[in-house]
C-alpha cells in the first residue's frame, strides 16, 4: 500500500519534472520556421534536434532583451520588432538580409542563404560581432592569402612536389587540398559558382547555390556577403551551445598540433587536471560566470573570452570577442615571441628589411605596427585579474617572471638556430630568399622552421598555462629543439668543412 | 513533523528505486553458473562485478527474442531451449560447445573453456558472428603473418637488430615480442602446449590449459576452436556493453597511433568536439539508435556499425560487423589508397609485379582483388545516408570531393617518395628486393615508409573526418610529409653526386 | 490540485536535500580561520570555494579520527587536542609549525606560512608522510641537482646553447628556466630572499615574504621547512580530492611525454577504455576502494597506492604512499631497465665504472645499491594480488611473461645502440667522456639517448600496461627505435668509412 502511494507520488514527480522542461517548448515559433521544420525534421533529425536542445529554440529575443545586465546574452540594444516575439528557429537567420547574400535562392517562397555570417548573428550579438572583427582570427584567411612569405611557407607544406634536377621542387597547392588543410582553420574564401537543380525527396524539383569552398567554419572565413569569420567555428551549429564553447574540446579543433598545442598543454597543466577531474559537477552554462561558484578552475574561455564575477557580482573582467584583449606577447606562429599586432590585419606589417613580418631575423621588432609597453602592460594586469582569483599576488608575479624569461630564452635559441641558418644561405649551401627562392623549401630550411613554428612555441605555451614540464621539454620542446639545433650545426659544419669532425 | 513526514517519503522513494533497479536481479541463474558464481565472486570479484553490471546478467536470451526487430539483440532466429530460461550467466558461455575448444578442461563437475570465441557468441549473435566473419578484421592475424612482404616489415620494426658488418640486420622476432607489439591487435594464434595442476584457495587442486598467446584479445585472433577473431575486442568483457562499443575510447585501443590515427583525429574534429563537450547526456543503450533523438553527433560506430533510424523509427543504414559496408576507398596501412579488397583474406592478392600487394609501386590498382567502382559508389551512397541526416546534399558533396582530392593528393606525394626509393634502389644505394633482401629495413627505407605508413594516412583520416587541419598538416600530416620527401631528395642527392649541392 | 500537492512536496524534497548536504556546513570553524575567510573569499574566491567542497571543510579531525580503521582517511594516533574540534581551515595549516618555516610572516596577528609541507600535514596523515618520505619521488630534486650526470644531461636538454668554433656548446641553465622545465615536476629548492610591503585592497599595507623558486608543486621540492616533497603535486590545494588523486589525469601532469608515457599508455589500454567510457558512473572517494562494487577498471592510483578491498571488506592491498612497493623493475629514466634502488636517494648508487648509474654501459647491475631477486619477487606478488581480483592466475602470469621478455628485449635493443655509441665514441666521432666533455651534447648521442630516454621506455610501459601495441610499435616504440638505431649505424659507417656505401 505504501508502495503504491509512493509509486503515485514518484509518478507525479516525473510527469512535473518533465513538464517543467518542456514547458519552454511552447515558445512561439515562426510560421516560417515551422514551414522549414515540416520538412528538416524528416530529412536532417540531426540539426533540428541540435536546434531543439539550443536556447535558440525555447526564448525569443524579447525575452533575452529583458534579462539583467550582467546574465543577458543578447547584446544588440534593439532588436527588429519582427523577430522580436519567435523563438530563433531556421528561417529567422537564413532569409536575413538575402540582398547581401551571393547564395539566396528561392525556397520553397522564402530567400534562403545557406551560408549565415557574423553580420547576421549581429542582429542580436552585435557587440560580439563588433568585437570579433577586431579580433586577428577573423582575418585568418587573408592574413594568410595575402602575405607573400606566408604563402611560400604554405607551399613548402602542402604544395605539389616534384623532383627537378635531382631537387625537391614545389607547386602551389589545388584549391581543394586548401580548403582540406591550412583554411579549414584559417578559412577559405567562398564564391557562388553557379545554381544547380536538385531532386529532393520531400519538395521535389529545388534550386541551390554551388559554393566554392564550401563547407567551411574556418575562423576567417570570406563569406558570400563580403564578411569576414565565422561564429560556427566555436558556437557549433545548430546548438550554439555556451557550454560547448567553454569547453577546451571546442578550442582543440584548431589548437592541438605542434605549431599551437594549446590544448595538449592545457590538458596535461594543474588547470586542466583539475577541468577533467572534477569539472563533471561544474556550471558551464552560466552567465555571468562566476568565479568561486560555477567552477573550479579556468578552461581557455575562462582566460581569454568570458564575463566573469566574483560572488558577490563584482565583474572581474568583461567578456570580450577580441581574444588578445588579455594577451601583452604573441608567444607563436613566427620565428620570434613578439608584441602583439596592433591591427588585426597583419598583412600590412613590415619589419627593416622590407619583410612582411612582425620581427627582424635577429628578434627585433617591427615596433610601428605592434603594441606598446604601456598597452602590454594593462594586457598583463586585465589578465592577472583572473589569476589572481584563486592565486596570492606573489604565485601570480612569480609565474609570470617565468614566463617572461621562458620568452627571452626560447628567442635567444632561436637566434642561435636562425644564425645557423643565416650562415647556411651565406655560404650558398641553400638558397633561401636568393634569386626569389622559397627560403622555407629546402631540407634544411625545414629543420630551422621547426624550432620555432613548433619547439619554440611549444615550450611558450607550457609555460605560459603552468602546463608542467612534459609539453616545455620531452614533448615537442626544449628536447627536440636542442636536438634540431645541433642536427643544423653539425650539418653545417660537414658541409662546410667536409673534413672536418670526421 | 513536516521534516519527519518527508523524510519518510524520501525513504520510500529510495526504497522503491532501489527495488526497481534490483528487480533484474531476480533473473534467474542456472544452477551452473550459480555454482561458478560462489567461488568467483570472492577470488574475482572485479569481472563478476562486469558482469552483474551487464544485460547478459538481467535478461534470458527467450526475453531477447521477444523483442521486436529492430530493437532486439539477440540476432539468431532460434537458441537451444536448455539456454532460453536463464540469464547468460558464466556457464552459459565457457561450457558452449566443449569438444570443439582445445582448452576444455574438467573444472569442479562441468567441461569449461577459458577462451570464448565467435562461434560461441554465434549461439544468439549468429548474424553478427555471421558479418565480422566477412570482416577484414577479423583476418587480422593471418593476412600480417601469411604475407611475405608484410613479415619483412614486422621484421624491419620488431626484429631483433644486431651489428653485421657494419649495418644493422634483423632476425625474426620472437613470439613474445610479437605477442606484445603487432599482434596485441592483430590477434594471437593461440595453441594449448599442455596441462598444470594449481592449488587453489577455494577449491584446492585443480586443472588447467597451458595456453600459449594467452592473454590476447586481437581482433584477428586464431581461437582454440580453429575460429577467427575475438568479440571481447571491442565487447569487453565481461559487461560487454553497448555503450562501451560505441564510444571511441574502445575504437582508440589500436587505432591511436600514427600509422592509424582514427582516434586522435576523432577527438579533433567537430564531431568529436561535440561528443567530448555534450555527449555526456546521450544515450549510448538505445537499440535501435536514433538520429536526432538519442546523439548530437556520430561516434565511430554510428557511421561504421550501428543500425541507424530516424525519429520516425525508420531505418537509415542497417547495422554491420562487417564494417567495410560503408567505405568505398581503403586509406591507410599501404603504399598507396585503393579500393576495398574482394575478399576480407587479402593473401590472395597479386600485383602487377606477383607481389602481395593491391596497388603496383606506381600505384596502379590489383584490380581483380578490389572492389570496383559500381561497389564503391554503393558503399559510398551508404555512408552518405548518414551524412544526409544532418548535413545539406551541397555539404555532403563538397565533402566528398575535397576528400577524394586528397586521396589523390597524397598518392601522387607517395608516387614522388617511391620514385626517389626506387633510384636509390636501382643506384644500389639501398637493396630493396635485390639479393632477397628486406624492401624495408635500411634506415633510408624506413624514411621512405614513414611517408605512406604514417603521414599520408593521418592525412587521408583528417580529410575523411573532416578533422580539422592539424592531424593533416602540422601533426603528422603534410608537414611531415613535405619534410620526409625533401629528407630523401636530399640524401640521395648528396650520395648519387657527392659533389654536388655541398 | 494533485499538482499543487506535488510541488510542495517535491520542495520540501529538495529542502530536504539541500539541508542534508548543508548539514556539514555547520561544521565549526575554528576563529582564526574565520578571520582569513573574511577577506580571501572575497579576494581569493577560487580557493576559498575549492577548499568549501573539500572534505577538510565539513569534518574535524575528531570525526575523522572516530572513523573504524579501514575507512579512516587520518592516519596519525594523536592530534593536537586544539586542532581537533573545528574543521581543517587555512589557519589550521598556514600556522602550523611558525618557526620552522623560513617563509611565516605576521600577517594580521597570526604567524602565517605560504609554503604547506609534507610534516605540516604529517599532523594529522603521519603514515601517509612517513611512507612518502621513503618514496623516490620525494628526492625528485635532489636526485637530479646531486647527479653529475644527470646534470649533464639536464644542460644538454635546457642550457644555454651557442655556436663555438663550428659547434654547438651548452652553458648551464638559468634558475627560472630550472624551475619552468625539469623542475617544475621535480620540484624547485625554494629559498627566501628577502620581504616585501604590499598594498592591499582590503587590509592595507601587508608584508610578504619573497620566495625564489615559488610557486612550485613538484613532487621533490625542498621546502622552506627543509623538508622534501609537496603533497599538493597530487593532492591538488585546495580541494584535496581523493576524488582527482584517483583519477589518471593527476598523473598526467608529470607522466605525459615520451620520457615517461604512463597516461597516453594508460588512456589507450584496455583499463583505460573502460574507465573512460564507463566511469562516470563509479565511486571515487570510497575508503576502502571495493574492488567489485566501487570500480570497473584500475586507474593509476588502483595499481600503485591506494588501499583496496573486496567485497566482503578482506583487504587486497594496504595503501602505500612509498609506491614503489608494488613494483619489482624500474622501467624508465636510465639506460637500461634495473631492479628498483634500494634508497630513496639515488645519488649515492655507483656502478662499476663509478658512474653514479645504477647500470653499466652493458647493462649490468650496480646490485649493491638495488633490490634483491626476493624483494622483486615480493613486490611482484603485491602488484599481481590486485591483477588478479579481475584475472585468472594463467592470464597475470602470461601478462607477466610478456612483460619481462618485453624488459630483456629492449635492453638488448639499447645494447645494440649503445655499442654503436661507444664506437662512436672510440674512434673520436663523438667526445663522450672523454676530456671531461658533455657525453650527452652532441646530435649523435641525442640519438642515443633517444632510444633508451623515450622509445625503451614506452615499449615498457606499454607492456607493463598491456597498452595496446600502438604506444609499444608506432606511436614512439619500436617502430622508432628501429628507426633511430638504423640511423645511428648508417651515421656511423659513413663517417668511419665514408667510401663505403655510398
Amino acid at each position: 500500500m505504501v508502495r503504491t502511494l509512493t509509486t503515485v507520488w514518484m509518478a507525479l514527480f516525473f510527469i512535473l519534472l518533465t513538464a517543467g522542461f518542456g514547458a519552454t517548448a511552447e515558445a512561439p515559433v515562426s510560421e516560417a520556421t515551422s514551414e522549414c521544420l515540416d520538412c528538416h525534421s524528416i530529412s536532417h533529425p540531426g540539426i533540428v534536434k541540435d536546434w531543439r536542445d539550443s536556447r535558440h529554440a525555447t526564448r525569443t529575443p524579447k525575452q533575452g532583451l529583458a534579462v539583467e545586465k550582467l546574465a543577458r546574452r543578447v547584446s544588440s540594444e534593439s532588436i527588429p520588432e519582427n523577430l522580436q516575439t519567435t523563438v530563433v528557429g531556421c528561417a529567422e537567420c537564413h532569409t536575413l538580409r538575402p540582398d547581401k547574400h551571393a547564395d539566396t535562392v528561392e525556397h520553397n517562397g522564402y530567400r534562403v542563404h545557406v551560408v549565415v555570417s557574423p553580420p547576421d548573428c549581429a542582429t542580436c550579438h552585435s557587440t560580439e560581432a563588433g568585437q570579433y572583427a577586431g579580433n586577428i582570427m577573423s582575418h585568418a584567411h587573408n592574413n594568410l592569402a595575402e602575405n607573400k612569405l606566408y604563402r611560400q611557407l604554405e607551399t613548402s607544406i602542402i604544395g605539389k612536389s616534384r623532383i627537378v634536377g635531382g631537387r625537391v621542387e614545389y607547386q602551389r597547392p589545388d584549391a581543394l587540398t586548401q580548403a582540406d588543410a591550412c583554411y579549414y582553420c584559417h578559412g577559405t574564401k567562398l564564391k557562388v559558382t553557379g545554381l544547380e537543380i536538385r531532386d529532393t525527396e520531400l519538395a521535389g524539383e529545388l534550386e541551390f547555390a554551388v559554393i566554392e569552398g564550401w563547407p567551411n567554419q574556418g575562423v576567417g572565413r570570406i563569406n558570400l556577403d563580403g564578411s569576414q569569420g565565422a561564429c560556427s567555428a566555436c558556437h557549433t551549429r545548430h546548438t550554439f551551445s555556451i557550454e560547448m564553447a567553454r569547453k577546451p574540446y571546442t578550442c582543440k579543433e584548431c589548437h592541438v598540433g605542434p605549431d599551437v598545442p594549446a590544448f595538449p598543454v592545457y590538458a596535461a597543466s594543474k588547470h586542466g587536471n583539475i577541468f577533467s577531474s572534477l569539472g563533471q559537477d561544474w556550471d558551464f552554462k552560466a552567465v555571468p560566470w562566476t568565479i568561486g561558484k560555477d567552477i573550479g578552475a579556468p578552461t581557455c574561455a575562462t582566460c581569454h573570452i568570458s564575463l566573469l564575477v566574483n560572488p558577490d557580482g563584482e565583474v572581474i573582467t568583461e567578456r570580450t570577442h577580441q581574444m588578445n584583449n588579455r594577451l601583452s606577447w604573441r608567444i607563436y606562429g613566427l620565428i620570434y615571441a613578439h608584441p602583439h599586432p596592433l591591427e588585426p590585419d597583419t598583412t600590412i606589417i613590415r619589419n627593416n628589411s622590407g619583410l612582411p613580418l612582425p620581427t627582424d631575423l635577429d628578434g627585433g621588432f617591427a615596433s610601428k605596427y605592434l603594441i606598446g609597453k604601456e598597452e602590454m602592460q594593462k594586457r598583463t594586469a586585465e589578465m592577472q585579474s583572473i589569476c589572481l582569483s584563486c592565486h596570492s599576488d606573489s604565485w601570480v608575479k612569480g609565474h609570470w617572471t617565468k614566463f617572461e624569461n621562458t620568452i627571452a630564452r626560447t628567442d635567444a635559441e632561436i637566434k642561435t638556430a636562425t644564425e645557423i641558418m643565416q650562415s647556411i644561405w651565406k655560404d650558398g649551401l641553400a638558397l633561401g630568399l636568393a634569386k626569389n627562392s622559397n627560403p622555407f623549401d629546402e631540407a634544411i630550411e625545414k629543420q630551422w622552421h621547426l624550432t620555432w613554428l613548433f619547439y619554440a612555441n611549444s615550450i611558450r605555451f607550457t609555460s605560459a598555462m603552468a602546463g608542467g614540464g612534459d609539453y616545455g621539454v620531452f614533448a615537442g620542446g626544449r628536447y627536440q629543439l636542442s636536438l634540431a639545433i645541433a642536427g643544423m650545426s653539425d650539418w653545417y659544419r660537414e658541409r662546410k668543412q667536409p673534413n672536418v669532425g670526421k
